[in-house]
């Protein structure tokens, strides 16, 4: 039976999209950390990661882009994109909530509701979402902000659902395994990998330009500063297409070229289904009329 | 007397650099937000703002990008770097610490250091470092990690001191202000700009290109997502220069052709001293001996 690992405990946002994206009879196994989880498939204990990468507010997730750019490498298969909106749980009546508690993140996305409708509760930072609601079974704080799966494994009062300060807030889950061949493309694909810059003036602008002229557009750019040091940086890419296509392909070869490192994170459709446009002089047929013409010159037999 | 709002309470990492940014006589007055900060300034209730922008380990300070990104320009005028490195203060025994508060990014970066030291403690998110030191007094926590500037302001007990997961981090503040004429260039400048951006292929491959083509060294590139919708971005950059210097103005002026708008942050000495590298075709001189050159040939003129 395949085993996903996912960042967990049990009744988090990450499990719910794990489980979006499991197939049937796969057996969800709960991690500690980001990194453990890419380590348990690295290691081969489980078939798949489950981790969040992204949120439309706050950005990028840094523990996951360490554990991509570090130790062996995985590749993304799939994605998910789940609206960021929370469940409030409590073992309380409303007016005796003294304290609520969830991670630090939710806490930060939810600070406008609860001042207007639990203005006098302290704010209790836990390890995670679920984490919260445990403590609130256990007694250890009146409410908890979770995700909505959260419901489904602690039996407590659900106060309210929905609650979001930013209501559009989404958050992108990518599905890890050990490298193998991509998923086959679908035409709405999305490509995603690390460029290790060499720390010179233009080397950025020469590899977003072999994207830009092969009529590639980027859906992601992310500068991660190197630990410990200002002006660092290695960049997080994601473009529209797939590795299969003759475009990608050509420019990820002239990424190889350029940088100091690429790291191939996997190429996989996208969960909006928005198809990749392709240039008129950028198409599959293209590259292999262009190709084949350079070889006839080059065997003497110019048309 | 000039008067420098900060993103206080008294007692955290931004009071210490404001004061290290601040004149002699200048009153430091701090207020409960980074926005709030910034419409100090704006409003013309102070005369300049203190405020967090990027930090080594998390990158940029979201709330001070939006916060720069919209309302009326204001215009940074010097920067400082401060080491991460915490004090505990506590009112207890160490074996009595039970609670510990801070703000939830400063309980993140010194997670390892608690586990070790004060394994038994629950970590309560506060508002502010300072605001867990002032919990302390009162008798709501039993310690706070905070700013080392936090003990002049409350008489607790330093339980430790140069508390740090991460080493090296530091985070860098500016001081912003009304637009105005730029402090003069040092030859070790920074300049920054926020670059909105159409969507559509190859556009920020084109204003990089700007840069590149005039030997401009990017030392930050930060996207940041519209709120609320995954893969629209505008585009922080930080570059190496000022605005006074030839090149610099010659770039800003190309991206105001090209972006949809460009706002101008501020050209100001570097923290780090750094002198800028200027190419052998890109300074002062030959731009405007080409400039000279170009008119001579409109007036008939040529050489």
């Amino acid at each position: 039976m395949p085993r996903i690992a996912y960042f967990g405990p049990q009744g988090t946002f990450t499990e719910q999209a794990a489980g979006s994206l499991a197939g049937q009879g796969d057996e969800l196994v709960p991690v500690d950390t980001i990194a453990s989880a890419l380590a348990s498939v690295r290691a081969g204990e489980t078939d798949a990661a489950c981790v969040p990468v992204e949120n439309s507010v706050e950005g990028a997730v840094p523990a996951t882009m360490d554990a991509l750019a570090d130790g062996e490498p995985v590749t993304a298969v799939a994605e998910a994109v789940l609206p960021v909106r929370f469940t409030v749980l409590t073992g309380q009546d409303t007016e005796q909530i003294r304290t609520v508690a969830s991670h630090p993140h939710a806490l930060a996305q939810v600070r406008g509701w609860l001042a207007e409708h639990l203005p006098q509760a302290q704010l209790v930072a836990s390890t995670s979402t679920a984490a919260a609601a445990v403590g609130v079974q256990r007694g250890e704080f009146d409410a908890a902000v979770t995700a909505p799966v959260a419901v489904t494994h602690y039996p407590l009062r659900v106060l309210a659902t929905d609650v979001a300060d930013v209501p559009d807030a989404v958050t992108r889950f990518l599905l890890l395994r050990r490298p193998a061949t991509p998923p086959p493309p679908t035409g709405a694909d999305r490509t995603s990998i690390i460029a290790f810059m060499p720390d010179r003036t233009a080397a950025l602008a020469e590899v977003l330009n072999e994207l830009a002229v092969r009529g590639i557009s980027l859906t992601r750019l992310d500068a991660r500063p190197t630990k410990g040091r200002l002006g660092e940086y290695r960049f997080h890419l994601d473009m529209a297409g797939h590795i299969a296509e003759q475009r990608i392909g050509d420019a990820l070869a002239a990424l190889h070229r350029r940088c100091t490192n690429v790291r191939f994170l996997g190429s996989f459709p996208r969960a909006d289904g928005v198809p990749s446009t392709v240039s008129a002089t950028a198409g599959d047929t293209d590259f292999v009329t262009a190709a084949d013409w350079v070889a006839a010159i080059r065997n003497g037999d110019q048309a």
